[in-house]
């Protein structure tokens, strides 16, 4: 076999067996950057080529990865260290963190339709000043302590007393708060969840559930989402062959589609995962955007196999991380137990903030007009929209988000990219969808779409396109 | 065989398989608490002693667990899903969490000479209180909007000009915030390690490091710690040995022994862990307490193979969460991706409070008189410990702990048992041990023990054990 070997191939098998013997010995961890073309070639006394070849066959071989315009990664396979190589996805532009990395790391001048969250001057800020103040002359231990384990008591109560108005009965013993909404799940899943186990999502659904599953370890389903719940067939099916340990959604106003879960199909998801002894993870994230609660799979079972997570970010305050888990009271324990391991104490400054503006007086009065505000955005939205030829897939009874189809033959992620080019950060359908079946789709936030600049640039990004 | 069966074994094994059953389908998940004997007796139409047996035998075949006062609880034998099953563990009452437990959730009336962290009327409360009066009036998006995924940049900018201040050449652009140093530790942890892998700790060490190691499903080994560092033959023939892929330790003040590594010990283990591609990760987290900074691993390293950690929750304030990791640039872009996927935007509150806090002109005034107040109750606490024949194992550089030997004969655990029921909460030896070999030793925190009812308590417990 020696013979048949291209000239320079033991010179580029040493690379390689130089990098390998690296990654196996853990000084380059997966998710590590390999060195520089450059740099290792002087290393390594070989040519800039050689180097290229080896970093080349060694992604062929799934032991590295490319990054375009980055360098060579150490790959993952089984882990998720790195998360930016969930599969499927596009390139690292385009997976379900690019929304949130773009969003986040982008200043005040970058136009964010695709963003999930309210611009701050939608936001309650006289309420959040007056908690400051307030807040700045309470007593020393307030300031300065840790929390307790559960959270904060008063706010514990106030959130069993909102669950009332729900229909649910929840003592505040059976709610523990966390540092977000984001980390009330990865606790949950740390609690219920072994690598390896199946985890049904909505598609589409929030793009960070399939990033935080997979640094779970775990192998993610997708069901398909309607605009009254997820398509219960194959919810039956998929739950007979891969018998998935969770099923996570949201059903007040469910991300992105903004459907709202059907009574009789909460009814039917319920009878289902008891038959198969599921466990459902119900993410109450957009409740208070809702004016008549729509079903609640975790109302109509009493937290016996659902678990309620929630945060504060959307409506209060995203800059003062609260959050919390509402389970049954077998599970608080264990669950306090990880908090504290994982986390310690639990934000007692952001918890009393939170405490603060829900108990404001004014905070009924705000929602309301934040509800009007986002119904009549959503109107004026759908028909500026329109006129480009992009259609709401349904009428979202609450919330922020439009998930819309675009013109035909249009791929989102393309779109994307083009109005990036222009300062305006979009939401590709494909970061939302396991399947990747949602190329011509793009979740809009009503909310961040007040500028012209936006239908300007969609209009110009279409045309290119078109 | 069925002929040898004693009476009733039919009925005790149904209750077994009825068990065994649910925590099969994962009604009753890891952790979770089974029906009390009483409850399920009724359902199964047995006898509470049925139940009793039938549940004992689930215990001894390692299903289930007992909890002493408590109940029964389904075993995790791989995963950490129960962290309250740590091994090696006295009872629940004594496991690694057990401190963590009392000291968080009694109230303001518990003294706690157990516990980690000052009194909030240490802590530099005007200082906060100013922050929040300022922050209160800050930009509407300081207030709502989520931060930056490496967290706030004239923060991170203070941090890089402290390690620079320590010999460390560090950009900000290699600290990345986290919601405590708790979170910074789990975070690297998810980042670096596999299921199975093996981590190196102090013994004894800070001891939820233990309960956060076991939520990773890692093999713990514990060095030695002497009054300069760990102990370098021991560490160099665990590595050869267990071939760790990280040690995790404090090198400032070491927790809970107040050592602090020698220069010698912290080029011999460099040394090593290069020898061995070992990662290392440094928690600063008592930096400000030292007048003069000892040797750090990680400015004697340059962040090539160690990994800095820290908070403020020691001398700012633990209501309001805020942590960082440093570490090699390669690193962070991984970090941030996990971040983001587990707990998304990082507070930027608590970022802007801590920020205000460091750059407030009483801030180093006030650690000088912190260092001076924790020097002296270091001196009186030794004196008044020393009329009760405990002492303590070395004489710390700074902090608040003091590492103590009981007199002989004296199990910590059990003197912790007795000063509980007076509402001490005590840090007995061996919940810091991963080989439990510091039954005779106690952790005490110096800035809780001004009050005459702890020595009292203390005395009381002596007299009773000896």
């Amino acid at each position: 076999m020696q013979t048949a070997m291209r000239p320079g191939s033991t010179r580029i098998e040493a690379v390689m067996a130089a990098i390998s013997e690296r990654i196996a010995a853990r000084s380059l961890p997966p998710g590590a950057k390999l060195p520089s073309v450059r740099g290792f070639a002087k290393t390594m006394h070989v040519s800039v080529s050689t180097v290229v070849e080896a970093y080349e066959r060694l992604a062929a071989q799934g032991l590295v990865r490319a990054r375009p315009g980055s360098g060579f990664y150490v790959a993952a396979p089984l882990a998720p260290l790195s998360l930016a190589q969930i599969e499927p996805r596009l390139d690292r532009e385009m997976d379900p963190l690019w929304v949130s990395r773009q969003s986040l790391e982008s200043g005040l001048a970058v136009l964010k339709p695709g963003c999930g969250w309210l611009p701050p001057s939608w936001m309650p800020e006289a309420a959040l000043r007056r908690a400051m103040r307030h807040l700045a002359r309470a007593d020393t231990s307030v300031l300065t302590d840790y929390g307790m384990p559960l959270g904060l008591l008063a706010l514990r109560q106030v959130l069993s007393r909102r669950m009332a108005e729900h229909g649910m009965g929840v003592a505040p013993d059976q709610i523990m708060l966390t540092e977000s909404g984001t980390h009330a799940l990865d606790l949950i899943c740390r609690f219920l969840l072994e690598p390896g186990d199946c985890v049904l999502v909505d598609d589409p659904c929030y793009f960070n559930f399939n990033a935080l599953l997979r640094a779970h370890r775990v192998k993610i389903v997708g069901v398909a989402y309607r605009h009254d719940g997820p398509d219960i067939e194959q919810f039956s099916k998929l739950v007979a062959e891969h018998r998935p340990r969770l099923y996570l959604t949201n059903s007040g106003v469910h991300n992105p589609t903004g459907a709202s879960l059907s009574p009789v199909n909460a009814h039917r998801v319920l009878t289902l995962a008891d038959q198969a002894g599921l466990v459902i993870v119900e993410d109450d994230i957009f409740a208070d955007f809702e004016e008549v609660a729509s079903a609640r799979l975790s109302a109509f079972d009493g937290l016996n196999r659902v678990v309620q997570i929630g945060s504060f970010s959307k409506t209060l305050s995203a800059s003062v991380r609260c959050g919390y888990i509402a389970a049954k009271p077998d599970w608080i324990d264990g669950l306090v137990d990880l908090k504290i391991a994982t986390s310690f104490g639990g934000g007692r400054m952001a918890a009393e903030l939170v405490l603060a503006m829900l108990t404001d007086g004014s905070y009924r009065k705000y929602l309301e007009g934040l509800r009007a505000r986002l119904a009549s955005a959503r109107d004026e939205v759908t028909a500026r929209l329109a006129s480009l030829g992009i259609k709401p897939v349904l009428r979202p009874r609450a919330g922020m988000v439009l998930w819309c189809q675009l013109p035909s033959g249009v791929d989102s992620a393309v779109l994307a990219r083009h109005c990036l080019q222009d300062d305006v950060v979009l939401a590709p359908g494909n970061v939302f969808s396991q399947s990747q079946t949602a190329g011509q789709f793009m979740r809009f936030n009503v909310s961040q779409m007040d500028d012209p600049r936006i239908y300007q640039s969609l209009a110009r990004g279409l045309d290119a396109i078109g």
